[in-house]
C-alpha cells in the first residue's frame, strides 16, 4: 500500500528546514528530490549531512523537475501565491504554510488556479494536529460535546518579538491571531459552521513602543459568532512571562472539553512554602514540535490515499478573511459581519 | 475586644433560613433579635425549633425596635429599596441581598439616604467571599500578577430556571451575570479601576422558549474594557450538564491566576476505559456555603471594628450600570461605554 | 421518621468539644441531656453558652440517667474500657473514642459485655467518613476496583507532638499508625478479608530524642497481607514540612483508585519562576472537620434505624491487634502473623 | 568541540534497533561502523534502508574492527558478560543493556576487567533519563528535598507476559522489578547511600498460571533500608488494565517530590455523567521513549568529554545483588541483608 512519493522544497530557513529534518527521520516515503533556497552557499554543508540529493538558487528548478509530485512551499509570505500557482500549472500537489496571501482577492486567485489544474494544497495550520486540541476537536465532532454553544481560545506568546519584526508583520491579527482565527473554525467545524460576525477589543499594554513604533496593538479580546449561533472567544498577548500559554475549551450542549496547558515533567514538589511545578515551554517549537510531523505526515497520507486534505485552501482563505474583520473591527469599534469583508471587493 | 451586636432578619424566606441558621452556629455575637416575614404562619415552628426569640409580619417593627443594631434585608428585590431607606434613617446598619434596585436613579437616592444617615451598607455579593476567587483577588492585590491584563471569568448554571421564573428575573444579565459584573471589578480592583465600556454577544442556544415565552437569552459571551486598558471576558449559560462551572482567572504583566472548580474529592479512578472523577457540585449553595457564612462574618466584624464593608453601596450600584450597559450594547449590536448609563438619566 | 434521641457525653476536652458544637449545628434530634467532665469549674461557662441543660464532675451521673439512651466516650484513653462496660450494663448505645485499650485482653472483654447487654457500640474511627478515602472504598465495595491487590497509604503529620506526649502515647503504632491500621481494613473490606501479617520497619529519622527520650520511632514503612493474598502498604512520618499528608490508593484487577490530598483552594499561579499552589492544610481538624461531623450523623442514624454501626467493636480490636503485632515485627525484625497476636495471650 | 566517534552495534533485535534508529535521527557524531547479529539475512533489507554500511552474524568482527571505539551490546542477556570482557579486553568502551549477568560473581569478574582495560561501562537503565524521574532526582540532589526518608516507586505492566516468557526471565525481581532498584539506589543517591536490608512480599494476584506453571509471582510489596536509615517502598504488578503506570516520589525533610504518570493529553472532559480524561500509554516504549535516546546521548557525551557514565558497573552489579536479597527474602520471608548477598560468595 505504501509508495514513494518524490518531493520539492522551496525555502530552506528555520521552518523549511523543521520540515525537512521531520521528514528525513519519520517519513522515508517521501524522497527530498531538490531543495531550493537563495541563501544557496550557505545551504551547502547542511545539505550535504542530511543528504539532500539536489540544491538550487532557482525555485523554477523544483516546478521543471518532472520527477517532482509534490512542493512544499517554505519561502517568505510574499512569495506563497506565486509559487503556489506556478506548482498548481506544473501539476503538483502542494503543502504551503500560511498565511497564503495578506489580499483576499489574491488568495481566490490562487485557489481558483488550484482548482483548476485539479491538484491538492494543505496550508500549513499544524496547530490542528496538535495532541491537546485535536482531542478536542474529536469530542465535538463525535458529538460527545453535543451543540458548541461557547469556544474558548487563549493563546499568549512568552515575550513579544523586535519592533522591526511587528512593523512588518501585518500586525497582530494576521501574524499571532491567525493561528486561533483557524482553530476557531477547526474546534467549531461543521457543529457550528462558518464564523459571521466578530467584534475585536484590544490595546498595547505589554510594550508602549509596539503601539508607538509598530503601529499595532499586543494584547486582544475578541468574540465572534458561528452560523449555529454559538459564540467564541479568543484573547491574546504578546507576553506571557511564565511560558507559552496554550489552551482551549469546547462547551456545549452535552459537555465541555478543556485543554490545559503542557508540562515539562508530571512533578509536584511540596515543601513549607507551597506546592510547586516547573513552568510551561517557552517556546513555540517546543510546544509544537509534534504537530509539526503530524501535519507533514497527513500531507503524505492524503497524496497517498488521494484524500483531501485535513487543511485546505479554503481554510488559507477564511483564517485572512476573519483577520481583516477583526481588523476592521478594532479601527472601527464595532462588530463586523464576516460578509463585509468575504464578498467586499 | 468583641462584642455582641443585636440585629434584625427582614425575609425569612430560603436566603434568610441560610444567613439565619448561619448566623446561630457561627456567629454567636450576632444575637438574632427578631425575624419579619409575611408568611408568619408557616415561620413559627421553624423559628421555635431556631429558639428565635421573636417574630413578626410587619418590618416596621425591626426599624422601631431600638435594641437592634443592624438589619439583614432578605426579602423580594422590589423591597430593598425602600428598607434600605427606612432602616438607613432609623439609623441601623444594613446588609442587603443584591440587587439594591434595578434602576439606578433609585439606586443613587437610596445611597443618598445611606450616607446622610451615616450608617454602613453592605451588597450582598457572596462570591466575594469565595475561597478561591478570593485567593485570585489577593494575588491581584498583592502585585504578584503586576499590572491585570485580562480578566477571564466563566459562570454556567447546571439548569435553566422555569419559563416564569424567567419572565420576572430581569433578564440574563441581571439575574445571572450580575454576580460577573461584581467580580470583574472585584477581581481588577484598584489595579484595573473601574469599567468603562462593554460589549455583549448573546444567543438562545439552551431553551427556545427561554427566547420566544422568557423575551430573553440563555448564553452570552462579553468583554469589558477597564480604565487601565485591560480587558476583561466573561460566558454565562443557563445550563451547563455537567454541573456549576465557576471558574475566573486574571492574566497579567507578571503571571497569570487561574480558579479551577471544586470537586466533590479527590479521587482519580484509572480503568481501562479512562481516567475519571466525580462531578462537580451541581447546586449553588453547596459550591457556594462557605462563602454565605463569610460574607456575614465579614459584615460582624466591619461592625464590630467599625471598618468599611468589603462590599459596599457603590458596588451594589456599578454592578447595575454595567448591566445596563450590557443590555443596552447587546440590543444595539455596538460597544456602549459606562458612561452613557452611569450618567445618562 | 425522625426521631429524638437523648445522649449523655463523658469528657468534655477538645475532641468531646468538637463532637458537642457538631451536634448542636447539625443533629437536632441529638439532645444533649448532661455533659460529664472532672475539670467541671472551667466547663460552667461554655456549657452555658452553649445552653448544655446539666453538667456533672461525675460520669455515673451519666450512667444513671433514664433518660438518656446513648452515650459519647470522649475522656482519656485509660477510661474506655470501663465506661464503656459502664454503659453497656446500664443499657446504653456507645460511641466510643480509640482505642478502646491498649491492651487486647481488656478489649475483648469489653466486647463480650457490650454484646451480652446487646447495645451499638460505634468506635471513633472518624477517617472512615472522610469524602476522599469513602470514595475510594466505594469503588471497592461496588466492585470496580475488581479484586484489591495492593492497598496503599501515606499519612504523614506535619509536626511531631511534644516529647511528654510521645512517652505516654503508646508509639507511634497505637497513637498514629493506629487510623492506618483501620483503613487498610476499611479500605479492603470484604473484597480482601482481614489483615493476616505484617511487617514494619522503622526508624527516628525527625527528632532523635524521639528515640533517646522517647523510646519511640517517628518514620515507619510497614507491609501488610490480607487473607485474599493482596497486600497493604502504609507509610508514617511524625513529620511533613509541607502540611498534613493524607493520601490512599486501591489498585485492583479491574483498576485503581487514587485519593490525593485536599488543598485549601483550587488556584495556580504561574509566574516567571514556576507555577505554585497554596499549601495543604495543616492541622488535622481542619483536614477532618466534615468526617467528625459525618460519623456523629452515623451514629445517630445507626441509632434511629436500628442498624450496625459502620465502625463496631471488632474494628476497635483489630486495630490494636495489628498495632500490636507490627510492634513485635519491629522489634523482631521479622514479619508477624496477625495470629500470634490474636489468640496469643 | 564536537567529535565523531565510530561504534559497533552487537544484537539488533527490538532494541538494538531502537537504539540504531536513535542515533542515526539523533546523534550524527556516533556513526554506526558496523552491526552484528545473528539473523544477518532477515536484516539486510532493513540496514540498506537505514544505510548501515556493514552487517555481520560474527560479533568478533566489531570488536576486531580497529575503527570502532566504542560498543553498544544490545543481545541476549547470556551473551552479556562475554561480550563485555571481549570489547574491554578489545580496549572499546561499553554500552550494555541490563543486567550483566544473573550471577553476582561472574559481574564482577567482568567488572574488574573493565577496570583493568580502563574502558567506561554504562548499563542501560535507561529510566534515569525520563524526565519525571530526573527532576525528582535533581531535587533530591540538589538538597532541596532535605535527608530523604522515604522513597516510594510504583512499576506496573499493563499485561503479563506469556508464560514461556516468565519461565526464562528469572522471575520477577530479575526481570521487572530490576528497573526500581535501580531507581531506588538512583533516586536516593548519595543522600540515602546504598540499600542494606530488604524484606519482599509476593504473591499470585493476576494469572495463577505465572504461580503454577512459570514458579514465579506476579505482585509484590517491597521495603529497603538505606545506609542514612531511609526506607523505600516498590510495588509491582504484572497487569495494570488501565496502563503503564509508572509513578515514584521522595519525602525528605524539607519536602516531598511527586512524580505522576504522564498522560497522553491534558484534555479534561466534563459530561453529566464525570470528567474523564484519556487513559494514560500502555506501552513502555511510547513511555520511556525519550529516555531510551536520552541515555544514549549522556553515553555519547560521557565518550566526548571523557566523563564517567551517568550509570556505571556497579549500578549494574547492585541492582542484581538486590534482586538477589529480595527472592532471598521472599522464599524464606524474613529481611535480608545486602551484605548476605554482596559478600556471600
Amino acid at each position: 500500500m505504501k509508495k514513494n512519493i518524490p518531493i520539492g522544497i522551496i525555502g530552506a530557513g528555520r521552518i523549511g528546514k523543521l520540515h525537512i529534518s521531520n521528514i528525513l527521520q519519520n517519513i522515508p516515503d517521501f524522497s527530498i528530490e531538490i531543495v531550493a533556497d537563495i541563501a544557496i552557499d550557505s545551504l551547502k554543508k547542511w545539505a550535504e549531512l542530511h543528504r539532500i540529493k539536489k540544491i538550487t538558487d532557482n525555485p523554477q528548478d523544483v516546478f521543471d523537475n518532472p520527477d517532482v509530485k509534490a512542493v512544499l512551499i517554505c519561502s517568505s509570505t510574499d512569495t506563497h501565491a506565486e509559487f503556489i500557482e506556478k506548482a498548481a500549472n506544473a501539476g503538483k500537489d502542494i503543502f504551503c504554510e500560511k498565511p497564503i496571501d495578506p489580499d483576499v482577492k489574491v488568495i481566490k486567485n490562487v485557489l481558483d488556479t488550484v482548482e483548476e489544474n485539479k491538484v491538492k494544497l494543505q496550508i500549513g495550520f499544524n496547530r490542528r494536529f496538535d495532541h491537546n486540541f485535536k482531542r478536542v476537536r474529536n469530542l465535538v465532532a463525535s458529538g460527545e460535546i453535543g451543540d458548541p454553544h461557547i469556544v474558548k481560545i487563549t493563546s499568549r506568546d512568552p515575550a513579544p518579538p523586535p519592533i522591526d519584526y511587528i512593523k512588518v508583520s501585518g500586525g497582530l491579527f494576521n501574524d499571532m491571531t491567525i493561528h486561533d482565527w483557524d482553530m476557531a473554525r477547526y474546534l467549531g467545524g461543521s457543529q457550528t459552521g462558518e464564523v459571521t460576525e466578530v467584534y475585536a477589543m484590544g490595546g498595547v499594554l505589554v510594550d508602549e513602543k509596539i503601539g508607538s513604533e509598530g503601529n499595532d496593538i499586543d494584547t486582544c479580546a475578541v468574540v465572534l459568532r458561528y452560523e449555529n449561533g454559538g459564540m467564541a472567544m479568543i484573547d491574546n498577548s504578546r507576553q506571557a512571562v511564565y511560558g507559552y500559554d496554550q489552551r482551549v475549551e469546547v462547551f456545549g450542549s452535552k459537555g465541555v472539553a478543556i485543554a490545559e496547558n503542557d508540562r515539562p515533567n508530571n512533578v509536584k514538589f511540596y515543601n513549607e512554602k507551597d506546592i510547586s511545578m516547573d513552568k510551561i515551554p517557552y517556546f513555540f517549537l517546543e510546544r509544537y514540535m509534534q504537530s509539526y510531523t503530524d501535519e507533514i505526515v497527513s500531507f503524505y497520507e492524503c497524496l497517498r490515499e488521494d484524500k483531501q486534505p485535513v487543511v485546505d485552501g479554503k481554510d488559507g482563505l477564511m483564517a485572512v478573511v476573519v483577520a481583516k474583520a477583526a481588523m476592521k473591527s478594532l479601527c472601527e469599534n464595532r462588530p463586523v459581519k464576516i460578509t463585509e469583508i468575504q464578498f467586499g471587493f
